[in-house]
């Protein structure tokens, strides 16, 4: 082996950062959300940054990965998914909430494993690119387009979190359609977004929809996206897919499971229906796809096991004719770098991506990500492209490890019950 | 751009092969085959190293792509198809012969483009190695195994070719059962393959079918693989099926067509189908796969358009449970190296690859590849890890410059007059 390209040793910080009171189907995010920043080391001292969930349950299995990494390559990405199944074991299922389900689909060994090794394979790819003098996206076969678009995220929000000692901004409530439509309106002036979605499953369908016509009033033309995150029976998802039937772009997991999605999507009359909850897995793909229960996989290279499996997903999906674009979670900017990478090289990218930067008001990169027109540009730089404030990350991980334990594992129903004490995990399907 | 990425120079060199007379559904390959060598030359001088189909059809798209790419990066492998699209036009439908078929289905444009293309992939991610100091793995993600194995590719033959001036060897005739088992002999006691494959489709199906009792009886739990390209109909094929259900580890391409295969996959008592002819391209995996008309897809890196698109099809064998295997053409070592590296980094090759490797007298490269154990070592030398015979690729030249036209564009059946004036193109099926 190449000596630089050995791996020397490999950093974990578990950080806290700040989130906004983002509401959804769950609840609400909490003051503070868990991340893992993945430090990878070569020999000759480079850095390859990547990021990932930081909850306990991740913790864990990428303490056991970090240990076994140094003396191998950074160019050994396949070999990732053997050395963790050797070294990670199998996490506890009841720590999973497994069988509880979330804003993910239900959280598997195997889906949990993936969300730790996507971190580490982004690290290595970092490295390798930084060692070798490319960017990342040549390493994944070479950019197809120089930006990639993003869509304006909107998300039914408190003016701020309760108690003291939260993180405030200035963004305000917004709890209506007017509120709705005023939030769309600062992303799209300020970030020049060219399409939106509304994180639905909030309120009453009615007063979404209502929302979602509004949107289509003040942006005529702009593509719009509803998400309820699985909250809907499948009559409410028909009824909503027929009543903005001529507006949205796609409408996004509005009933859970295969058979819920199948279901809404033969009666769906065109509209497309996106997935970040029903397909999250490769097993999930044939029934998925054979029943025609989604037409557009939101890839997330978390979920997903890394950048060169979304790539794999992405030829899957153009093979079958299914339409590609990616989800998000709360994400700093080493991951929004990952996303951007990995969307430049897809050929098959149809629809604008999600992310939740602009609501980020903390990173641990050098120079955040600026969208322009409601792109970012691919960089060309080596690697990422980002680099480490160790300033901010030091800050992060000190709010960590002072955190009482209430934030280090994102809890959206238990962020809710501090305001409503009687606030229960929902029953799906909740409408 | 790094400008040791940069593609200064791009050489195109038509060669002539020797090739034994060997026998398929369709008629004899030629004395002599043509193949096609690509050199991308870097700004500083390195050369990446590709080897394609070099009939007639080939040679001018691969031309126009040859006078493209300098100026472009050797990492700039996902925008090869853009610009072939752009700069190698629609071939001539008739020159294809697509409506003939042949022994890798119809030939249609956008298949004779992706041959073309996969030189191409393969020269740029060795020269891109070479420049980086990684092998060509790396550049994939990285090999998950170090040996690769390969089978016994046995053929029905004559001696030698008719007519002066033809290329001999010492393997003598096989036309007959004790011949393929002698042939297997010699096949396992010099190389080590761990598996057989007959190519079929040349006599009765009764004469096919006692080949392999034979070498069933010869090599008591051998897998072994009967190929008839397509020659029988589905009523033939299901027989035979029927009589080799305990010896065959799988039948390759019995009948033609998703129709043909799914016909006799639904009869086949339980031996697996496999294909380089009913799924040769991504538009006819969703129907192939949906009626279970294939279970193994030999995947031909010249077929799909290079080693990325090999991992791609890979993946989508692996999401729907089909297995996956390589095919191959009469090849030297250029193509040999470039099987082994993707071949090496693919999770899911479940069966021994096959290779012509064996009855080729004549390579291009420095150092020919050698089995042991049946196996290739996968290289970890930077590139494909193999070097020019700069002397041996001049003399191959000089033979192709010097054809009188005959040996230009392969064609068996032509080939076959030679020794039968009365051959005609067979039609399908055969028996």
């Amino acid at each position: 082996m190449n000596t630089a390209l050995r791996i020397e040793e490999v950093r974990l910080t578990p950080i806290l950062i700040a989130d906004p009171p983002l509401l959804n189907v769950q609840g609400v995010h909490q003051p503070y959300t868990p991340r893992l920043i993945i430090e990878v080391v070569t020999a000759e001292g480079v850095v390859g940054l990547g990021e990932t969930y930081g909850d306990a349950k991740f913790l864990e299995p990428a303490r056991a990965l970090a240990a076994a990494l140094p003396g191998r390559s950074v160019t050994d990405v396949n070999g990732l998914y053997r050395l963790a199944a050797e070294v990670c074991g199998r996490p506890d299922g009841a720590a999973l909430g497994g069988d509880v389900g979330g804003l993910r689909g239900t959280l598997s060994a195997d889906k949990l494993l993936l969300s730790v090794l996507s971190g580490f394979e982004v690290a290595l790819l970092d490295a390798q690119g930084r060692t070798l003098g490319v960017p990342v996206h040549a390493l994944l076969g070479g950019k197809v387009r120089d930006r990639v678009d993003y869509s304006a995220y909107l998300f039914y929000r408190w003016a701020e979190h309760p108690g003291a000692d939260t993180p405030r901004d200035d963004w305000g409530a917004a709890l209506d359609p007017a509120g709705i439509v005023a939030q769309a309106r600062r992303f799209t002036e300020r970030y020049g977004f060219g399409s939106i979605k509304l994180k639905g499953g909030v309120f009453e369908p009615d007063q979404e929809i209502a929302a979602i016509r509004a949107l289509a009033g003040a942006f005529p033309g702009m593509p719009l996206r509803l998400d309820p995150n699985g909250g809907w029976s499948v009559e409410t998802s028909v009824r909503v897919a027929h009543e903005l039937r001529d507006v949205l772009e796609y409408l996004e997991d509005p009933a859970s499971g295969t058979d819920g999605m199948a279901a809404v999507a033969a009666r769906a009359e065109g509209v497309p229906l996106a997935t970040n909850m029903c397909v999250t897995t490769v097993q999930e793909i044939p029934e998925a796809f054979a029943r025609g229960a989604v037409q557009v996989v939101l890839s997330d290279h978390h979920y997903w096991g890394g950048l060169r499996r979304t790539v794999e997903l992405a030829a899957v999906c153009r093979t079958f004719g299914v339409g590609l674009s990616m989800h998000s979670n709360t994400h700093l900017g080493i991951s929004l770098a990952a996303m951007t990478h990995v969307a430049s090289v897809v050929p098959n990218l149809d629809y604008a991506c999600d992310t939740h930067y602009p609501w980020q008001s903390e990173d641990v990169i050098t120079a955040p990500h600026v969208f322009e027109g409601g792109a970012l540009t691919v960089s060309d730089a080596p690697g990422l492209g980002v680099e480490l404030d160790r300033e901010a990350l030091a800050a992060l991980h000190k709010r960590w490890v002072e955190d009482d334990g209430r934030m280090r594992d994102r809890d959206d129903v238990a962020a809710m019950r501090v305001a409503h004490p009687d606030w229960e995990q929902p029953v799906m399907p909740r409408w």
